[in-house]
């Protein structure tokens, strides 16, 4: 079947405002490690995806995924070693005080019980997120979407700060005085819920700020914001579902780049490399406590399948030293990109942690005006030759780089060289 | 690792409040068709799992999972054949209007969509429920849980009704005038939400009403419910998360016993036969006014590999003639049962609809007090016998039946027999 065909299938089929990529959306039929393949036989270079953590169609993970599906997949509510071996291991990758997990399916679902359990435990409603963030598709989780979700318009319970961004910054701060104006923005929602009478549950941010055009922010803004959401009754949630699983280079978590330990942490994406699954891990007593007052159960979330493929993926990552080749490569690309930097006016700055990669695309330097349309344009030529990645931020002017942690220095000098030619085609 | 070291590591790193099944928990570590084994070797019965509906570790979803899992696992924002060959073959089995599939990977994410788009698309917020419902475990749907989500308490967009109940009843009517008196109920539902100024959203029902007990509704109550709703501006939304893929035989959609065709349906657990998929099928110009107002993007939802296996699934219950098999033997069960049912007082009503059963279990015939003990013993009894099944409903004394539906009449005659000897042990 030809793409037009296929295309007025999923049109009919699926509606016009599934999302697609690309002015001339890509056909793909096969993957592979970094690479992806289409229906021509052409390859790609997969400088976007992020939930193929350990490679596309890792042979690892999809015998532990084959292994336990034909040997038996079931419900929690009988005992099985996997959840149990996996909870363990899971949990010893976080801060001591992180020690009981409660799992789901997708990163949605992750940070709706995130919420249920933050409500429960504090009493509260009130929920401060940044000014342009996504958590997730669910009611709850869209009214957190202060990006783009309509529901997050006048949603009562819903206090958003600027986001902290070292990039645009504000009123001219720099270093320490920024983030103590950042966080100052932050005991602004505070107080405006107190002043509404409602109750604080906690704040819900994405350590590193993907979705907001993975920011550079001013260091130590974290530690003050939470310290001023914990004065005033509040709990911390890290969104690593983004940020985890090594995304970021030495530490498996995001949140552990910081000086703070959340009370809550909420998983997905790469968790199951495409397997769908996602957790909650959180500090002991507020997941009894939740217990206590509340149901939770989860006919898919934790099934054997599922812990076999989540403890496949944390083996790839271990046995395959991908903490360090995320932090040499990761810096390798980011090297190369200042150099483009260099080269190429368009680029504003480069961000970069681990393989997480953010450039921010402006008109001008001095005015930062978003450079809207080069970003399209780059994304597409970007395709053209045989790379994938994307845009993200606000104005839609932040090209967003996240390849699999498989990653290597000569899919970084490929990744490089075509960026190289695509921007100078500009 | 003993079963007692294993739950004390559960409790751990899970918490208490996790649900698990049984006095004395069952550790499983094997599945093939109806059958269940446990660590010692014994095999169970599988009169309760609805979610492998064509049999635990089917080879052929098996197969389909794994080949498509070591091709390509990606989202879909890339065009690929299988999200649209699938939603194609699925939208088929419907009536003509509800035409287009949205894709997301459980029963909450499901009805957590199907009330954004019913809120997005007749602008109220209002629902109607029972008074005895569960639709998942996210926020929004929390507020439905009627039966037991502490959310439920005080939501201001939800109101219940009364179970529709024959068996129960109310004010001593039966039949039509019964059917009447239970819409009344409903009527009165759509009025309190006038009177509080909210707009009305729709209805959002189990067409079995399976959390409720699978109630023997009087006969038309679902079509003057939904004629009350639609005149009031509401949508009808039939929840088929537990109804769907054949379970009650003939049809393979339950709404579909009804002379009402729903606006949007629901749809779960069986989809992947325990792989975590969901859908929501809907009338086009519903999908395609949510999708111009709002945004929806499910990052595994839909994906080539979830795709494969509901195809795999579809295609076992088509070639293996499931809804044919359905019908017979789940008759077969039903007279058995019925014939339990004059020889044990205890046995209130018996209520069917293919291979799904609810045994009312009453201390007494005229008073109908529920026995819960000996429905709590009998589970226990039948689970230490090597027959799995639960209990369900307001009171926890309807026996829950609804096997895998590659159930013959050797598995039936072996659930039969053995509950006649639990019944007689009690």
């Amino acid at each position: 079947m030809n793409d037009e065909d296929l295309l007025a299938r999923r049109y009919r089929l699926l509606g016009k405002h599934s999302p697609l990529f690309y002015d001339n959306p890509l056909h793909l039929v096969r993957g592979e490690g970094v690479w992806l393949y289409d229906t021509d036989g052409k390859c790609y270079l997969d400088a976007y995806n992020n939930v193929p953590v350990v490679g596309h169609c890792n042979p690892q993970v999809v015998e532990a995924l084959t292994r336990q599906a034909a040997t038996l997949n079931i419900h929690t509510r009988y005992l099985h070693e996997n959840i149990v071996n996996y909870a363990e291991r899971l949990t010893a990758t976080f801060d001591d005080s992180l020690s009981m997990a409660m799992f789901a399916c997708t990163g949605s679902e992750a940070n709706e019980l995130a919420l249920r359990i933050a409500r429960h435990c504090t009493g509260g409603m009130g929920i401060i997120v940044t000014d342009f963030a996504y958590h997730g598709n669910t009611a709850a989780v869209a009214e957190l979407g202060t990006g783009f979700m309509p529901e997050a318009i006048n949603a009562i319970n819903v206090r958003a700060f600027p986001i902290p961004d070292s990039y645009r910054g504000l009123n001219s701060l720099q270093g320490a005085e920024l983030a103590e104006a950042y966080a100052n923005e932050v005991q602004k929602a505070i107080d405006s819920f107190t002043e509404a009478g409602i109750k604080l549950a906690g704040i819900l941010v994405c350590p590193e700020f993907a979705n907001e055009g993975l920011l550079k922010t001013p260091p130590g803004f974290i530690e003050l914001a939470v310290e001023r959401v914990r004065k005033a009754g509040g709990l911390y949630i890290a969104d690593e579902v983004q940020g985890g699983f090594g995304r970021t280079g030495t530490h498996l978590w995001s949140h552990q780049w910081d000086k703070v330990t959340p009370d809550i942490v909420t998983l997905g994406k790469p968790m199951g490399n495409g397997h769908p699954m996602s957790a909650v891990i959180a500090r002991a007593e507020l997941i009894d406590h939740f217990g206590r007052s509340s149901m939770y159960f989860n006919t898919f979330g934790g099934n054997p399948v599922s812990c076999a493929v989540g403890m496949a993926v944390l083996d790839e990552i271990e046995q395959n030293n991908l903490l360090a080749q995320v932090t040499e490569v990761g810096a390798y690309v980011a090297t190369g990109l200042r150099r483009l930097g260099e080269k190429y006016e368009l680029i504003g700055e480069v961000r970069d942690r681990g393989l997480f990669f953010g450039l921010e695309l402006v008109c001008d330097r001095q005015s930062k005006e978003p450079a809207v349309t080069e970003t399209k344009r780059l994304v597409n030529r970007m395709r053209d030759r045989g790379v994938l990645l994307s845009k993200i931020g606000r104005f839609d002017n932040i090209l967003k780089i996240r390849p699999p942690l498989v990653f290597t220095h000569q899919h970084a000098d490929l990744l490089l060289t075509t960026l190289d030619e695509a921007l100078a085609s500009l």
